[in-house]
């Protein structure tokens, strides 16, 4: 590598704009750092008169980056655009087999296509960073790729979507709706103003998930259909028993090995009021990692927003700068294998039921006997008074039970007269 | 760097023959990960007959480990002897003039002459590595290094002698005396058998406050006089009465930059019961990282023991084999700066004082005037009734102020015929 260094940034919204922005303000000390000079040689974006916070160079602004690529000697390119596909994914793979090395925080990109890309890196021997694709502030592919490495990993546990953590975090907090806090957020600049669905639904934190897993078990990307709900079902009720219960309610995103086989999920999960997870609110990320020989390690940051993006995409940049090529998942593409997936009804656990039932004799004895009958037996029942719409709410958390007997169990309530809407089911986290 | 790479281990104590067996059995992996060969050719330790819980290979063992540096053609030398100067420190020099990359674990050496070592193997070409050396089963010299690179520290917080910590959680869970508590420390291998003293005394913890400062400021090591504070003066009385106030006391080690001036300090702290640190307990380890821009990182992992360590001391090792050669505090020696240290009688607190009192009357009144006459306010008094010797204790929490005016105050104190012994003085953490 040359000692002068020609960087592309494809994509100058929140996170690429202030990316640039730092770069800029950060170029003495990182050729310090690193010995190398680094020039910014060509920006793209769809709209070069937009207004922005940061101000841009608009003579080597680019509307179509892959003229970047086919005109320019470009050394790196980052890519924050954040398709899973489309332009994102064109830019980077004709990066790549131009043997330009390229950095993203795209995490559905990564989660989708990750094997592919890394491939194409090694290949044609450049690097493919992604440690703001997952936890931002927390540089844990980082850890899992070289603080930790030679560990064997068993287990992966983590808040790992600040959106959905603040919105759960706020909705306590001040007794909102999940709607209501969705429009805070969304002001706050936490969540996507147009579509925040895949925030809410799970799907950020799954990718995350698989992004992780495929680091911590030396696995290839797994695609598997997997156990994901996200928080849009969840109820402020629901928050506000869990809290007289000393839990809270968080969204985790899980992967273990079990048997050989991969166990991913993304689920909200009761969590103990005064465990490490239950500590951890609002836009925060928290990653708890179990291995051996080095035991839990624990990591925790910011998870979201430009300035965390932004911390683990300089990491990537000097991490290229100084170093050789490394393997994008730490170890070679042709290493890393496929895994067959764990069966999720053996998954097991104690539940939250919450059920709206009417408020009559025989309803609670017949709700119990149904439980027993699909092998689910109650550890306790909070029964709350009737509202004047004669609706009383009737909690129960159960004993351990697997995945299909809990699925059995919300079936046969469906078409009861005497419950009012589908039961809400929330596992607990043990 | 050839393919086939020679290591050296010196030291096969509890450290050295851990990691000996690690590498033994993860050969394999860590040819697929850095595609080098690595091989074992020299082992020391000054007794070659001590029984070992690994078995070593007497026909490359060498008595004098001057002898491996001069004889054989080394590339790696890993350094698990422990002393701050000696052989420890001999080795690595010989190695290092010698273009011989260095691992260590040893805190004490790097504390001390880990401005010279690095200078020696920047400008030999080689690397000096000592991830291991702090909160071994964290990766945190890694992340201020690399995973974090190019973000502005201000302030580094941190529970990091694990013997201190797992004392200080015993004695409240067992109702112990700090000695009693100590032996079984000793017994389960937390602390030292023969000298416990570095441990206890916060001299542990302040080589690696010195290690952090200068990885997170990007400062030459200090070796100015700091307030160093152990916990071998604390009580179970002490544990017990900041449980009734809501707190643990904690060891921290605290490095901050104030007015361009470095205050790096080591002593007990009431922690709030229900704060993050504050549930950091046994052996564990954690570091509060403050830095713009990413916000607050906090990482948490076992601190001490073989397995931890060796984590730490292969990461070092496959950084050497996948990288290039990198500058031991990321950044060049000479771009490493002196920094004046801050005015420790600046330094304000609130604070825990405990007296032991004759229960006779006046005596509260005396205590509180003299405290007033050296500015020092109370928020809050608890006296609780005399013993059978007739001595009462009496604990004042007090409002902030200044370590000077605290140091004034134990004076003051110190010849007074009501007050039984030297009061006790904890200071509060906020």
């Amino acid at each position: 590598m040359n000692n002068r260094i020609n960087i592309a940034i494809v994509g100058l919204g929140q996170i690429g704009g202030y990316l640039l922005n730092e770069i800029n303000i950060k170029k003495k000390n990182i050729e310090i750092k690193t010995g190398k000079k680094i020039i910014i040689n060509a920006i793209s974006a769809k709209n070069i008169n937009k207004k922005r916070k940061y101000k841009i160079n608009k003579k080597i602004f680019y509307k179509n980056p892959l003229e970047i690529i086919k005109k320019l000697k470009i050394d790196i390119l980052i890519e924050a655009v954040g398709l899973s596909g489309g332009i994102s994914k064109k830019i980077v793979i004709a990066a790549l087999k131009k043997k330009i090395s390229v950095i993203t925080p795209n995490k559905a990109l990564i989660a989708k296509h990750g094997d592919y890309l890394s491939y194409l890196a090694e290949k044609n021997k450049v690097n493919l960073e992604f440690e703001a694709s997952v936890a931002g502030g927390i540089p844990i592919l980082r850890a899992l790729k070289d603080g930790l490495a030679t560990n064997k990993f068993n287990k992966v546990v983590g808040i790992l979507n600040g959106t959905s953590n603040y919105i759960l975090t706020e909705m306590e907090r001040s007794k909102e709706t999940l709607s209501a806090v969705l429009k805070k957020a969304q002001k706050l600049g936490y969540a996507e103003p147009v579509n925040p669905k895949l925030d809410l639904n799970g799907h950020d934190a799954l990718a995350k998930i698989r992004i992780l897993s495929s680091l911590a078990f030396n696995k290839k990307i797994s695609n598997s259909n997997c156990l994901m709900e996200g928080i849009e079902n969840i109820d402020l009720k629901d928050i506000q028993i869990a809290k007289q219960l000393n839990f809270k309610i968080k969204l985790l995103g899980i992967t273990e090995i079990i048997n050989n086989k991969l166990f991913e999920r993304v689920h909200p999960c009761l969590v103990g009021k005064d465990t490490y997870l239950g500590n951890i609110d609002g836009v925060m990320n928290a990653v708890i990692l179990n291995s051996k020989p080095v035991g839990e390690t624990v990591m925790q940051g910011e998870g979201a927003g430009p300035g965390p993006t932004s911390s683990a995409l300089m990491s990537d940049l000097l991490s290229i700068l100084r170093g050789n090529i490394k393997y994008p998942f730490g170890i070679p593409s042709k290493a890393r294998n496929k895994i067959n997936s764990y069966d999720v009804n053996n998954y097991t656990n104690s539940l939250y039921l919450r059920f709206e039932v009417k408020d009559k004799p025989g309803v609670l004895s017949e709700l119990t006997r149904k439980l027993a009958k699909n092998k689910i037996s109650v550890k306790r029942i909070i029964q709350t008074p009737a509202n004047i719409n004669k609706i009383a709410t009737i909690v129960i958390i159960t004993h351990k039970t697997s995945e299909k007997n809990a699925k059995n169990c919300l079936n046969i309530f469906k078409k009861n007269r005497n419950i009012k809407k589908k039961p809400t089911l929330i596992r607990l986290f043990s």
